[in-house]
């Protein structure tokens, strides 16, 4: 959809009059493209203590994979005395902050980045998640802390901007490279104020993935995407497709024109299904074989006033939404339906969240989809299997371009971004999650929301 | 603070002006008052699959001490033929809703019941936590979904009607009491949209309070209250001397004429002192000996942009907001400086949830206040001590009055009650943790926000 007031005040006259009445300035996000560096600028790196040493060498290895030119803490003033010196990225690796007084290194480093952070950058912080702080309670409190600043300076630094902690378990550190790939890219563009947990897979401690093409990171997993036909869906599968998977593209059979035009468009193969008929999963099996990704995509809102909701309403709501998935999942998991590093990715909703005023149904199906995933992803401890859920916030759709313009606008605005996310923002994430490499991540529940102002 | 608009709606041709332009219309909800009954209004009852019997015969007595007027779910419809039947609170026991399927009981309670609550009404369902649910999954996302749904209800109905779960663990019901008489009381006005985690006692299992006084809950309590010359910390001082606590109010020695004042007139004593001074706890455990409470409740913010925060405006934050409640923290549990039932309860806001603009090391240290108590109520368990925080959203007081007019509003009108908070809304929920029966509460961080918008 148009975002016709971002447009206007990207022009010169409009940036010009938005500015002088204090409106919001969205900028144009750095999206990822083939054949653009995953950086676009300079890196920041700084430790607090000398930080952990193998989270140290991940860091520089990964952005010495990535061609960065680096700078680290010891050398910052020195490079910002240039007046023009900038940065896309600042990293600082929090692990070793263990009281309160600590946390002070972490205003010594950004204190002097604050102006001096690129359009579309990023702020990455390393942390320690509570359960690694062995009882220590300065230990967590200093960790814990850490989220509070992050999220302030996500809604400080605007300019396209994005700040997350990504709270690493010890022992999990190897992961850490997946992540920080796609906090340091484009592919993260709407995804702030977040915080990742990063977890020893528990499964077979030498689960490598062979043959692992960065350019093609899907290639050879079979993955069904829900609901492929149109918005979300439908960027999704371009994305996979992009990443090498081998699609199956699912939709009710009413859709079965559009579908059919995605899924051939992108080498995949059409599954015209509803997801509610009692034996889906036996069909979807039938149909893929053994999957090695499930994308739970398929979702539908039918929002009136609980007083005024009728129980058709309400019952369709909750059994695409919820059952279904429910359904799919216990049949797959029971049934060999899925592979033993399968990634499964969930659709849940800031309505899930924060709730939202006509969306009883709407609200407690994605709120059960956060139930699904916490305990489906216990489930899954000592396997190799994962499952976490994307929570989009105002994404640019046919669907949010129906609410009345005022509505729209609050919506779109209300962010740290101040416009809505594309399609593509979701994909790129759930990619992420379906990724081979994604075993550190299980049972997380991922915002993609540009730090949307709505909550818990 | 007076809240002109609020009063300006309540009038009656206000109120005709803003129902036409569909501006917010905030109602003057209903406090706690020595004399009013505890719930002013009826009580539809309902539970799902018969509910659990030991957390309805609770419920029972409760309503039943509170000389309630019940009607029950399968007299519901019956008595809603009559057009005027409306009720002040709506309770239902969800525990034993297994499936998604189940989640229909709560549409059909409440669908019919969306119009007949009374201002200041109170939806309050009884819930499970996940640790609860044996890994059955259906169970888990049942009992989530709850909360969806929940937060939409608080966000739909208005009229100051809060609606919050009680997610109570299998052997824990007793601690619903305590509970049950706050969330159905107006002691609990601005308190909506929370989850609240009610837990067994790990202490010992026989821990009663004998001579409990429900119009004295604190009689003979033993309580500090930091930062109490002004604002929410005076207002705790009213709510706990209201209550029967033995208080000990503190402050900096520059407000020592406001403090005395207020110790003077609450019959309490008078400890000037700055709390970050580096033997603070062994001053306070000099002055009022083996506490049974503590509220950390002094705070202080220092707003800046990052780029322009200065390091003294950091450290001040740092070192008062969370440094120092570590600190003394740590020097009491260590010294026999808080009793075997000692409650204590830190005051953490919004902004450390949710992050705020201006606010790095504000929010900083009020996310840290929540990674302190979460520590600090781990290291409780197996004792009767317990530790929580509050997170008030927008309160009216001296200080948020200072905030300029604009910015004032819209954060007053940003949550389902379209107003902001009294101090004494804070008090309250304090009061409540604060009670030696309040030993199911420990590691709550209770929002009192009126389910403000900001959040996540």
């Amino acid at each position: 959809m148009s975002d016709r007031y971002g447009e206007l005040v990207q022009s010169p006259l409009g940036k010009k009059v938005a500015k002088n009445l204090g409106l919001p300035m969205p900028i144009k996000l750095d999206r990822y493209e083939i054949g653009q560096p995953v950086i676009r600028g300079e890196v920041a790196f700084g430790t607090a203590f000398g930080g952990d040493e193998l989270v140290a060498s991940i860091i520089q290895n990964v952005l010495f994979d990535l061609d960065a030119k680096i700078t680290t803490a010891e050398h910052l003033n020195e490079k910002l005395t240039d007046e023009n010196a900038k940065f896309k990225v600042a990293i600082f690796d929090a692990t070793n902050i263990k009281d309160v007084d600590g946390l002070k290194k972490v205003y010594e480093f950004f204190h002097v980045l604050a102006r001096r952070i690129k359009s579309s950058g990023r702020v990455i912080i390393i942390a320690r998640p509570e359960c690694c702080t062995g009882g220590d309670v300065g230990f967590a409190i200093a960790q814990r802390a850490l989220l509070g600043f992050v999220k302030s300076v996500g809604k400080e630094f605007k300019k396209g901007i994005t700040a997350n902690v990504l709270y690493t378990q010890i022992g999990a550190e190897a992961h850490l490279e997946h992540a920080l790939k796609f906090f340091l890219s484009a592919k993260s563009a709407y995804v702030s104020g977040q915080p990742i947990y990063i977890k020893k897979s528990d499964g077979l401690d030498e689960f490598t993935v062979v043959d692992f093409d960065e350019n093609k990171p899907l290639k050879g997993r079979k993955i069904l995407v829900t609901g492929a036909s149109r918005g979300i869906g439908a960027a999704v599968a371009q994305v996979l497709a992009r990443d090498g998977a081998k699609l199956y593209c699912l939709d009710v059979p009413q859709n079965l024109a559009d579908l059919q035009k995605i899924a051939g468009n992108l080498g995949g193969y059409a599954l015209p299904l509803d997801i509610t008929e009692a034996n889906a999963a036996e069909q979807i099996v039938k149909a893929c074989g053994v999957l090695d990704g499930v994308v739970h995509n398929a979702g539908v809102t039918r929002d009136k006033m609980l007083a005024n909701m009728s129980e058709d309403k309400w019952d369709l709501v909750m059994d695409i939404n919820l059952k279904a998935i429910h359904t799919i999942n216990d049949y797959l998991i029971k049934n060999q339906g899925i592979s033993d590093s399968a990634r499964i990715v969930c659709v849940s909703s800031i309505s899930g969240i924060a709730g939202n005023l006509g969306q009883t149904n709407y609200a407690m199906s994605k709120a059960g989809v956060i139930g699904l995933v916490e305990a489906t992803a216990k489930q899954f401890k000592g396997t190799n299997q994962t499952i976490n859920a994307v929570a989009p916030g105002f994404i640019e759709t046919k669907m949010t371009g129906m609410i009345p313009f005022a509505i729209r606008e609050a919506g779109r605005r209300m962010n740290s971004m101040s416009q809505g996310g594309e399609p593509v923002d979701v994909a790129e994430t759930i990619s992420w999650l379906l990724s081979p490499k994604a075993d550190g991540l299980n049972g997380n529940v991922v915002r993609v929301c540009g730090q949307s102002l709505l909550g818990a």
